[in-house]
This record gives C-alpha cells, structure tokens and sequence, in this order.
C-alpha cells in the first residue's frame, strides 16, 4: 500500500480539490480531500501537483511511427499509396520494435496510460512489449481484404489468434479487438466476418470510417450506400462497437451511434493534417454518443501527444459552429481520459475513484503558462495552456512509468538510436 | 564577437544545413555551412541543436494576461463585458505590471523575439520594463473611443506621447504604432483621427477587424459598409497597416490587402477559442497578402505558445478547406518569423542572415517527439511536431535572454508569485 498526498484531485465532471489517495497493488483503495492520518503507509508528496486520470489515446499506429514527417501536406490516398504502403512493404520485425518502442515512450511522456493501436505488422511482438512496458492497450490486427481468398482468411485468422492469446492477459492491462481497416479497403463480405468474430468473441469492433469526403462519395458510388450505414447493416453496431473519424456524417447518423452506444475517436489533429475536415463532435456530445479522442498514427499527425490533442477537440468545434458555448473544458477532459475507457470497454479505467485502476499522472503546476492558478482555473489551464512537458510521473495499474519526466521502463537514449538507425534503413 | 557552432540552420524558404553563425554587437556577421575557423574568438558549442529565426508574434495584450482562465467558453461580446471589461476596470500599475512580465516571461521561453502589444493600460512603464528586458516590440496604446471629447482626444495625445518618446529606442529594439482597439469601438470621426497620426508620423497603423460575423453584421447595419472597406475608404492602408484577424472578409477584401500591402495577423487559436472561426489565410497567402501569426492575449488563447500558434496556422486551412494541399510546413514557419517582421515594418528581422539582427532561438532536438531525424524532415518536425518546451536557448540583438531554459533578465519566481498576488486581489 502507497499514499500519494498533497496534490490536487482532478477529475472529469468534478470541481478539483485538495486531497490524497492510497493505493494498493493496480487500484485506488481511496481517493480523499484534506491529508492523510499518518499509519506508517510510505508516503510521496506529490508537492501541490495535479493529480489526473491517465490518457486514453483511443485510435492510433504505433507502427508507423517511425514515418513521422515522411510525407506532409498531401491528400490522404496520395499519402497512403506514394508514402505510407510503399514505405511499410519495406519494414522489417525491426522496423516495427524501433517504432512501437519509439510510440510507446512518446506516449508515457506525454501521460497517455491507455491506447488502442490498429496495425498489420508484428502484433504479437508488440503484445509481449506492452505487457513488459506497463501500458494499457487495446490491440487489433489491421486487416486488408486485398489478395486471395487464403490471405485474406489468414488475416481473421491472426485477429483470432491474438483473442485467444492476449485478450485479458497482463494483469488485465492488455486487451484485443477486431480491427478492418476502413469499408473501403474491405468489401462487405470481409467485413461481415470480422463482425461476426466480433461479435463471437465478445471483443471491441473498430474501423475507420468516413474518415474523408471522397471515401464517402466513393463508398455512394460502389455500394449506393453511406460507409456508416454500411457497417449498420453489416451488424457492426450489434457488439461494442468504436469508429475512428466519423468526419463526414450526418445527424441521423448521430442519432444512429447514440442509438447503438457506438463510440466515436475524434482525431481532430490528423483530420486536419490530411484536409479531411471537422467532425461534428459538439453535436455528437449534445446527442449523448460518447465521444473520445486519438491521436492517430505521428505520420499524420505529427506527435501523439493527447494534451494538444484534447484542446483541439474543445477548439474546432467553436471554430467551426462559430460558437465558443458548444464545448466546453470539462467535456473534453472527459473525452480524453474516461470516455476514451468508455470507448474502449475497459473497466474501472479513466477516473480517479476507489476500487478503479489507478492509472494517474502528476502535472507540475510551476510553468508560467499555468499562472495565475487557482483551484477554479485548473482544468481551463489544463486544456487551454497545459502542455505536455508539464507532465511529471505517470503511474499505469499503481506501477510508476515515468518519474520527474524519466522514464522507468524503457531506455529512452536507445530508443532514439534504434528508430533513427531503423529509419535511414529505410531510405 | 562570438560565434555558435555546431547547429542547423533553419531558415525559412531554405533547405536546412549545418553550419554556424558569426554575431558581433546586435547582428549576424556571417550565417555560414561547415564548421569556423578557429581565430581566438569565443565559440560556443551548439550541440547540434536546430537554430531558428526568434518567432514574432504580431498580435497581443499583454497587460491581460493575469485574466488566464477567468473566462473560457462564451462568446467575444459576453467574454468583453462580464470578464475582460469588469476586471481591467480593476487594474492597478502593479497589476499591468505583474500581467506584463509574466506575458514577457513566457514569450522568452516560448521562442518569441519580437512581439506586437495592444493595451490601453500603462504602457510607457511596460516600454520601460521592455527596455532592461531585452525583448524588441512594436507597441500601441489601445485606443477607445468612448468618453468625453477631452478624454479621446488625451488617448491620441498618449499615442503621440509613446511616438516622441519611445519609437526607435532600446537601440532600435522598441517601436510605437497607432492602434485603435476596432471600427466597433471607434466611430469613423476618430479612426480617421488615428489613421491621419499613424500617416502623420509615419508608424504601424495596426487595429482589430473582421474578426466576428456580428461585427461585421453590425457595422454594415450602422454604416452600410463592411470595416474592412469602411477602414480603406478613411485611408488606414495608405501608410503602414496591420489588420488583426480578418476572419469574415472576402475575395476582394483579400485582393484589397494584397493591392495596399496591408499585413494580417492571423490568431487561429483565439479566432477557435472565441467562436469567431477561421480565417482564410490559405487564400490571402496565394494572393500574395502577407500573413503573419499573433496569439492574442491568454484571456482568449490561453498561452501565448506561438509554436502551437504555427501549427495551427498550418492545419486549419487544410482542414477548412478539405484539401491538404493547400498550405506547408514552410510558409507557416515564414509567417512566424520573416513574415511577422514584415508585417511590423521591422528591417533585417526574422532571418538569420549577414547584416540581419541576431534574433535567434535554439532547439534541442533530442526529444521523442522529433525523431527519426534528417535534415529533410527537420521543418516537418517545426511545425507538426516541435513543442515550445524543445526551446533551449532565445538570443535577441545577440543578447542571450534564456540559456538552458533559464531566462536571464527575469526572475522567474518572483514573476510567478507577483502574477498570483494580482490576481488574488481581483476577486
């Protein structure tokens, strides 16, 4: 048993307030205002920092991090077919290790403690690395209806594969979902069967989806009918169900996510970076669909860090309402810490309560950016100034990852080789 | 004379390359590839580091930054009458003064060099305090213009008094401008008072316009004219002209700009914040307006980061537009630095260049979040990835103001405690 004292609890949906929690093993035993009885507990003092609940990165490609700033300023299919695929049909298991190593202690330092990661390559080696590191992730196997009937078998066959090998493993830190690519790179019939394990398995369905406008009118003139609609008719709204973008929907497809709980990750960033657009998310919140956050992969993006991130998804959308009323600092932080576990169906995960997980960070009050402080500013600096260097400690399951912004599970000087060797490989 | 070696030299419009700079007094004596010839003078080691021109920030109010978090998420009308307009009418020296320093503050450590500043409070003790600081500015008395006859008169008296006694001074790192707050806030009668100064004395003539629908609505609803072309008909771009926002104007607004030569100072995160929208800087950058990048104050942003600033000058247009293609890593940087020099009417700033003054800011490239690295990908990673914390050193007129992430000519401390005493007294 831990005590963390003299910091400021900040949780979605609560005013913040002065306290301490104690934890035992992976969860909070309690989370209290004022000072803890001293009973020979070791104690840290957190020095006045805010205590929030981890990040939940609820769409990402930790695989391809190692593209980061290969190809800007270009439209999604040119960036796919001229840098993306040509570049990923050259990487090796190392590639990968390099760039899912570089991912995961870009994310720690940036006080992501959960994400969920849609990639072809090497899961299985990634699944063993999460499970060493202390993160928390959901891990699908990207899936791609192109080739034979056999390779596209095979895919399934993969996704089945880790179900039955990681879903639940890593003290419960490690989870798996079914994860096709996009409507259209799988054909309906492929689509249906990855509903189906799904469904069968009772894991997390996510896809991409109406990610861009020229997807959509595509989709019209293939199949007469919209991705989202699509997908709804295919049963992937059944099961639980997340879909990354949702850019180019409308409001009866709101409705229909509201109706179906399917959540929804808002990458405002990367949708910006590849002129995709902006969804809707304040009309998406006002209609009760749970909307969380990702950050996609750092090669559209450029950085997974989900504190821009998070301001970005309160911004836009007064932007682009024309209108600063229609989000607000609170529903984005809850977007991106207990609506990302909501996203993700991770119990007890997002929040700083007894009995739940305690996934934490500890944010270093001191920047001048934070000034003048009070307890009723905090989580408007959290969201309009913070950033991510204020972060100090991060704790995943009560296990500390980072420490005065060291990372305590990975070696951060040999991860910057590796991805830089890894990459000039490449060229 | 000295000399810093072993950095890339980024500058905008160029390919990125190793070298070092030359600085004797206040400006670069050489900007030169490769490594100096050792001639006996003091040479500091760079670290292979990335060397930038110091950002310009050409939009600000740096007297309200002690407003941080006091009001977030209502609209610019509401946000002026029941937050910014009842609390500055509390404002003592000591609170401006406190508000000042901390805004100066995190300009330094957030890679800012030269900065524009619109206030209405104190200024010629902030043109001191710039002065000893070290930081160059182009500084106006916010004018409105309500009251009595007597009291607009004695705000343009105040402008021409900043004029005679601090335009060119601090060894030509201070400069007045003529900065009426907006056409909402000043009939035509007194603009033309304050465009006829401006021309008079042959200084920035710089004001807020176009920056919300209802402000353009209302002004044609009082005057028959947009305040774009109300602002032209009472000659305020004959001389040297800077428009903040211009969010709500046209294709032959934009047309107008580029013809007159007038800048604009574009605040994407503000105009996000306020609800006021997005401006079309896409447009005026292919019609050869000059944009420059500003934050506004941190009542409306809330910091003034202008490295996230960049960023988002270069992802919403593309985003707005649905088309990616439409701006690069490149011209946002220009804007940030070259082209915010240009909009100041300020000579030899925003380049690092033989001749040029030596405003310069260097980043330690050794964070997660930049790698892999090349040369090739170094601007990508500037603009997509680089965070403000990176900034490792800032030098303006060849004088260093941060080393280390440690700021020189202010006391970072007493700068935090003074901004929470001020604030504390305002409630």
């Amino acid at each position: 048993m831990k005590i963390l004292k003299n910091v400021v609890i900040v949780n979605p949906g609560e005013k913040p307030y002065k306290g301490f929690v104690t934890i035992e093993k992976d969860k909070f035993i309690s989370v209290s205002p004022g000072d803890p009885k001293s009973q020979g507990i070791p104690e840290e003092d957190g020095c006045g920092g805010w205590l929030l609940p981890g990040l939940v990165n609820t769409h990402g490609h930790a695989g391809s991090s190692i593209l980061r700033g290969a190809g800007d300023d270009m439209a999604l299919d040119t960036w796919l077919k001229t840098v993306m695929w040509p570049n990923e049909s050259k990487f090796t298991e190392e590639t990968v290790k390099a760039a899912t190593n570089l991912a995961m202690a870009e994310m720690i330092k940036s006080g992501t403690t959960t994400f969920l990661d849609m990639y072809h390559l090497f899961v299985d080696q990634f699944a063993e690395r999460i499970a060493d590191t202390g993160l928390k992730a959901v891990l699908g196997r990207g899936m791609i209806a192109f080739g034979t009937e056999e390779e596209k078998q095979s895919r399934l066959e993969a996704s089945k594969h880790l179900i039955q090998q990681f879903h639940g493993s890593a003290d419960g830190r490690l989870h798996i979902a079914v994860t096709p690519h996009a409507p259209y790179t799988c054909p309906p019939e492929f689509m249906l069967k990855a509903v189906e394990l799904a469904l069968d398995k009772n894991v997390l369905f996510h896809t991409h989806c109406a990610e861009t406008k020229k997807e959509v009118e595509e989709h019209y003139s293939t199949y007469g009918i919209h991705p989202v609609d699509h997908l709804h008719k295919l049963g992937a709204y059944s099961g639980k169900s997340l879909l990354a973008h949702a850019v180019h929907v409308t409001e009866a497809h709101i409705d229909l996510f509201a109706a179906h709980k399917v959540s929804i990750s808002h990458n405002p960033m990367s949708n910006l970076k590849l002129g995709s657009g902006i969804a809707p998310v304040a009309e998406m919140i006002k209609r009760k669909v749970n909307v969380s956050i990702g950050t996609d992969s750092t090669a559209s993006n450029n950085s997974l860090d989900m504190v821009e991130e998070m301001r970005m998804a309160a911004l836009l959308p007064k932007g682009r309402q024309e209108d600063p009323t229609v989000t607000n600092a609170d529903q984005s932080f809850s977007a991106a810490t207990v609506g990302g576990a909501r996203a993700l169906h991770l119990n007890k995960t997002g929040m700083l309560k007894p009995g739940w997980f305690a996934d934490m960070i500890l944010i270093d009050p001191k920047g001048l950016h934070l000034q003048p402080q009070s307890l009723e500013k905090i989580k408007s600096h959290i969201l309009y100034a913070m950033k991510s260097s204020d972060i100090q400690s991060v704790w995943i399951h009560g296990k500390q990852l980072l420490k005065n912004r060291e990372l305590t599970t990975l070696d951060e000087e040999k991860i910057i080789y590796e991805a830089n060797i890894q990459a000039q490989k490449l060229r």
